[in-house]
This record gives C-alpha cells, sequence and structure tokens, in this order.
C-alpha cells in the first residue's frame, strides 16, 4: 500500500531545495535526464512491450494503442522534449513589479513555484516525462500518477529520471510516482491536503467529475471541451465550411475539435448542404428538427447530444434564429474551453467575443488552435477550463506562485 | 430552509448579466447603493440594536462587540467605503497582452469576472457591504453568508443594497444573502460546485480548517497568521524593538501581528531585556529554555507555542543559533502570512528574502503592513494565505480570471 503522506512529506522536503536552485543548475539536470532517456531506450522498451502486452486486457481500442507505443524514435522525441524546457525562460525569482508604497516601502511582486504537484493523468507516456521537467523547472516537486495502461513504462520513465537525480547529488523526491492505479489512491491524493499545493487532472469528463466531487486540496481542472462553431448568417460559406471541417475532423479525439455546429436559420439550406456533401461518410450527423432536411442520413439529436463532449467523428448541428440564441445555447452546454463564430460583421464578431464564456474565443478561426505551443507559450501542461489561477492553455508561469518582497529601513505602522 | 441551489442559479443568470455592463453603469448603481445607506441609517441602527441585544447571548467579548456596534458615523464610513470602490479603475475588459502568433491570430488575455464569489464571513458588518461593492465592481455575483452575530445587520444592509438594485431596473440576485447561520449551510456552500466559481473564507484558523476539509468549490483561503519578526545578529537593536513592539502590540487581533519573536543568540542577552522591560505588564512573554533568562515572569513555550496564532498580548520568543535555524522555525511553524527580519547584513537580507516561505517577506520594517489598502490597491478583500491563484493582499485583479480572445482571418490548424 503506496503511503501518500510519506511520498507528500518527500515532495514537501524535496520542493523546499529545488525552489532554492538557480535556473543553470535545474537545466543542467534536465540535460542529463533527457539524456539518460535516450541511453536507457532498451528498458524503457522493455517496459513499454509489457504495457502493450496487456492493453488487450484492459480492452484498449487501436487508436489508443498507438498512442502508449513507445519507439526508439518517440524516445528521442520526448528526450528533446526536455531540451525544449531547457531553452525557456525560468519564470522563477522573476519580479514582476516593484514600487515604493507611501510609507516608503518598496514593494516587489516576485514568482516563486507552487512547491508541491500532483498530477493525475492516463495514457500516454510522454505526460510522465513532459510534466516532471515542466514541474522541475518551475522548482516544483511532482507527485504523478499515471494510468494504468501505461504502468510500466511510466514506472521506468520516472526511475530513470530519479536515479539521473540520485547520481548528480540531488533529491529523487522532487519527480515521484505512484505506484498504484486505483481509483482509491486517487481519491486519497485529491484529499492530501497537508502537502498538495495544487492538484491537476489531465483526462476525460469521467476523471474531472470524480475531482470535482472529491478533491478538498487547490485543484486546477482541465481537458473536457465541448466546442462549438457558430456560422453567421454573414459568414463566408467558403471560410465557414473550412473552419468547421477543420475544427470536426482534423483530430477529433482532442480537447480543441468541436461537437456541435450552430448555424444562422438564413444560411442553413446553403452551408448545411455544402457540410454534408463534405463530410459524407466521414461524419455522422445529429440534427436538430431544423436542421434535419439539409443533413441526408443525419438522427434526430437529443438533449444529450447537446452536452456530450464525443472525441469523435459525430458532429450535432442546430439551427438557430440569431446570434443571441447561438450564444445562448453555447453558455449554457459549452464546458468554457474554445468556442468560434465565423462572421464577416463587426459587431456580431465583437458581441461574440464579449458575451460567451470560455477560456479561448475565436472570430475566424477554428477552434483546434487552443494549445500552448501554437499560442507560443512553448510548453503547454494542460488547459485550464476553470477559472482560477490559470484560463486556458497554461505554460510555465501557470506553474507559479508569488511572494511580496518588501524592503524597509525601519518602518513601523502607525 | 434556505434553497442554496436556488441561490446558486440566480446568482449565475445574474452575473451573467452583471458582467456585460459598463463601468459608468456599474458605478452608478454603486453610488444609488451608497447613497441608499445613508438614507436608510435609521433601519439600519435598529437591525444592529437587535444584534447588540443578543451578544451577551453569544458570550462576545466587549472588543468584539465594538466592532459589530453600527453608529451613524460608521455607516457613513461604509458609505464612504462604496464610493473609494467607485474611484478604482475597473479590471474587467483590460487586455494585458496581446501578440501575433506564427499562424497569423491576434491573441489577446483579457480581463473577465470569476461569476459568482461565495463569502462566509464572521462579525463585523461593514464586510458585508466592502464584499458586495468589490464584487459587483468586478462585474461577479456574490453569496454572502454573514456570522450569527451581525445577522440583523447583514441582513438589512444587503436588503437596502438589493433594493436599490431593483429601483435601477437590476437583477437584485447580484447580492444576496444566505439567511441562515447555521454550519450545516456553510457545509453546503462549500460543496456548491455547480455555481460557486469561488468561495472566500473569512475568519479565524477554525472556519480555515473546515473549509479545508470539506470545500470542494475552487478557495481562496485567508487570513490566519502566525507570524516572525526575527532579530538578526547584526540588527540595530533600536530598530529591532521598535518593529517587534510594533509587530505585536499595535493591534494584536490582527492576522499581521506576530506570534513568535526569534532572537539570535548573539544578541538575545541585550535584546530580550530591553523587549521584556518595554512591553512589561502588557504582554504575557513565552519563552524557550534559552529566552527564560531573559524575560521575569516568562512562562516555559510548549511546542503548542510555537503553531498557535494568539491573537492576543502574548508572544512566544526563541533563541536561535543562526538564520538558518530562523528560517528553518518560520517555515515549519508559519501560515504562510507575514515574515520579517532585522539586519544590517546584506547577505542575511537577501538570504531571509529568498528561503521564507510566506505571502509576504519583509526587510527592516513591521509585518503590520501587509495590507491591501498599505500596499497601495485601494482595496482589500482578504490576504490570501494559499498559493493559487492569489497569494498575499488581494485588491480588485484578484477578483477576476481572464479569457483569451483570437481574431483570425480563415485560418484553420494544419
Amino acid at each position: 500500500m503506496t503511503d501518500l503522506n510519506k511520498l507528500g512529506q518527500q515532495a514537501k522536503e524535496s520542493a523546499y531545495q529545488l525552489g532554492l536552485l538557480d535556473t543553470a543548475t535545474k537545466n543542467q539536470l534536465l540535460a542529463k535526464m533527457a539524456d539518460a532517456l535516450e541511453a536507457n531506450t532498451p528498458v524503457i522498451l522493455e517496459a513499454n512491450a509489457q504495457d502493450l502486452a496487456k492493453s488487450d486486457d484492459y480492452g484498449i481500442k487501436e487508436t489508443m494503442k498507438d498512442r502508449l507505443r513507445l519507439t526508439e524514435e518517440r524516445i528521442k522525441e520526448m528526450a528533446d522534449g526536455i531540451r525544449q524546457v531547457i531553452q525557456l525562460p525560468d519564470p522563477i525569482g522573476e519580479v514582476e513589479k516593484m514600487w515604493k508604497n507611501a510609507d516608503g516601502l518598496m514593494i516587489g511582486r516576485q514568482r516563486v513555484p507552487l512547491g508541491v504537484i500532483g498530477i493525475i493523468y492516463e495514457s500516454r507516456p510522454n505526460v510522465t516525462t513532459d510534466a516532471a521537467s515542466l514541474c522541475f523547472k518551475t522548482g516544483n516537486a511532482v507527485i504523478l500518477r499515471g494510468g494504468k495502461e501505461a504502468f510500466y513504462s511510466n514506472q521506468i520513465l520516472v526511475k530513470i529520471l530519479q536515479d539521473t537525480l540520485v547520481a548528480n547529488d540531488f533529491s529523487p523526491y522532487a519527480i515521484q510516482f505512484i505506484d498504484d492505479t486505483s481509483h482509491a489512491i486517487a481519491n486519497e491524493l485529491m484529499r492530501l491536503t497537508e502537502y498538495l499545493d495544487v492538484l491537476i487532472p489531465r483526462g476525460g469528463a469521467g476523471l474531472i467529475q470524480r475531482v470535482k466531487e472529491t478533491a478538498t486540496v487547490p485543484v486546477i481542472e482541465t481537458g473536457t471541451g465541448n466546442n462549438h462553431v457558430y456560422v453567421d448568417k454573414d459568414a463566408q460559406l467558403q471560410m465557414a465550411l473550412d473552419i468547421a471541417v477543420n475544427a470536426k475532423v482534423q483530430r477529433p479525439s482532442v480537447c480543441n475539435a468541436i461537437e456541435t455546429l450552430l448555424v444562422h436559420q438564413d444560411v442553413a439550406e446553403f452551408f448545411l448542404p455544402k457540410l454534408a456533401e463534405t463530410l459524407d461518410g466521414q461524419v455522422e450527423f445529429r440534427g436538430d428538427e431544423r436542421a434535419l432536411p439539409f443533413l441526408p442520413n443525419a438522427s434526430v439529436a437529443t438533449e444529450e447530444d447537446w452536452a456530450t463532449e464525443y472525441l469523435d467523428y459525430i458532429l450535432a448541428v442546430k439551427v438557430v434564429d440569431s446570434i443571441e440564441e447561438a450564444i445562448t445555447h453555447i453558455n449554457r452546454y459549452n464546458t468554457k474551453h474554445s468556442e468560434a463564430i465565423v462572421t464577416d460583421n463587426y459587431f456580431a464578431s465583437q458581441k461574440f467575443l464579449k458575451e460567451v464564456d470560455a477560456a479561448a474565443v475565436y472570430v475566424n478561426a477554428s477552434t483546434r488552435f487552443t494549445d500552448g505551443f501554437v499560442f507560443g507559450f512553448g510548453a503547454e501542461i494542460g488547459i485550464s477550463t476553470q477559472k482560477l489561477h490559470a484560463r486556458g492553455p497554461m505554460g510555465l508561469p501557470e506553474l507559479t506562485s508569488t511572494k511580496y518582497i518588501v524592503y524597509g529601513d525601519g518602518q513601523i505602522r502607525g
């Protein structure tokens, strides 16, 4: 039985040391971790083969198996991922602003690590090295709890990182792995208030819901995206078609793909048949009663469809009377992730940007751009769908906190 | 029985409308609220008299009774507090930065309201109008749950604010009050995940601990301050004395006062007798074995003393061998609020600023300065002692979230 309190205690002590490291030292350790991954390619592949051998027992689909499978090239990519993190600026220590107050105190707001970060995630083993290196770079100790599908891969990856730390006289507890894939231990992690400064769950709607109900530690919710494209009456129909198709099928299994298309009644009869034709045989349509006449082979959309993140080649379609109805529908059913309008109308674009409640709101662009790398952050630890602390793609600064440093010359309060 | 789901639903709808108001409209409504408070002075005093009449039943101390008592002047101060909020810049709508990414998308990060904020607080009725006006200014709906001691005062204050909203054709549900002072309803509020975007508890260690164990909604912990002044071997003793005395007795009942004084062994014999003399008869000392010889009438400090926020005229005192021992003691026992070193030594000051884990770390100044007004924020909704979202004194920007607004011209992801 894993003793989470022990892991938490170790992480806390390690976080303190880690928080005091300078950037050069952190980068040197990260470089050694990257080298160690490559040097240990055979044992990683061996562990990964153990996971793959079990994947049929777990009933894992072929597409997921592919994401789980490691190759020499993919291990090199993981190492290169760590090398990219080395190149990123270190936010720790930065004083964002400093001012003199009325008492003559110089007050500065300085970026510091969060402390101990817990991450619960699912299949892909590259998340292990990505998350570990991003947390390390920002001076945070991390406690990783991966899914059972990648258990052996994750375990060996963390062991290699820890061995590297020990070989370089640093605490291995900066990066820890929970050797237990039960729900019970995950729930315990969600309530480890004494040690965890934040928990980041990365996974499907089921995990996020469980975290919401269970967690008492500070949480950054990530990932679930029930997103929409709204085709306005003043849309350029070819642009709308390109954006809708891209947002739906370029990669349907990711959180920034769309699940429902909304179309203004004035253009539905022109737009929907083209959409149906373009995606014929590739996408299953579920339409409301006004959309159905323009969508051959579509089934009737139910209330549940509006609320579902399919992550699949399925698209719900609804015809709306107005932009107001589109915005109301979106704000009612979305998961506050990514939303787009296609329009040539200035006022419609401004209204949509202002009134739609989501982490990222687009005018005339695909929702698929919601991504830390694409936004230019150089890294991504996840996409926050909550409003506290971080919203949207999270880069290195989102893994930090602040403290006020105050320089006085004897001031007391009168 | 209060139906929190109903309050939550109403708050959510109201928050949506409130989020769309422009600054001038919000300020006009706030001005009318301020006027209405003054105009209703007699009924407020009447409700406050009801609270005061009950205060003996609740066993409230005289100092607390004083904080509960309203007068014509104090009601005017509450109204003026709202008028000060009107003067503050409105952070909503501000685009902090905007850049063009590699795909030619213009991406801006814009400040938006958090949505629905819950606040659990204790006795003082002025918190009701302060919190309501700060949340309103930042476009957030608020659900207030005050303590039983100020129940009638809080109730009438919220009613006056709501009546003002209704009289001006705005939803009264922007500012709601929970008509129930039971622990059960507070616990329910802590788990209202469907509606609350954040919960801010303002109160003592007991409340904060209960929130920590119970809350599943996002929380900003506030307030508890087990703070220290460390007198270094290179301190100017008169400055150290002034700062220690100010931090302890200028107002011992507040969260930025100190509870423990740490003194370097090299200066203990000079400093402690002066401290004892200065605070003789005013402060009860509890010392470790090395401090006791220099503190006449002191009792022996126990392990519990190091961890206690007295909020009273009591000071724990410990002699340390080194700055390292001081920092270790602080990081072990503090509540991450406010910490100060007194020293003339450059390296000691930098070490303390870097290694002490707290929201505000001071060199040669009293911890009593940790305060949103003193820091220059113009307002304060509380002092966060957690690391997520906000740390230290929280002003208006800490009551906001962000969203990315993205301007494209037809981009799709390749």
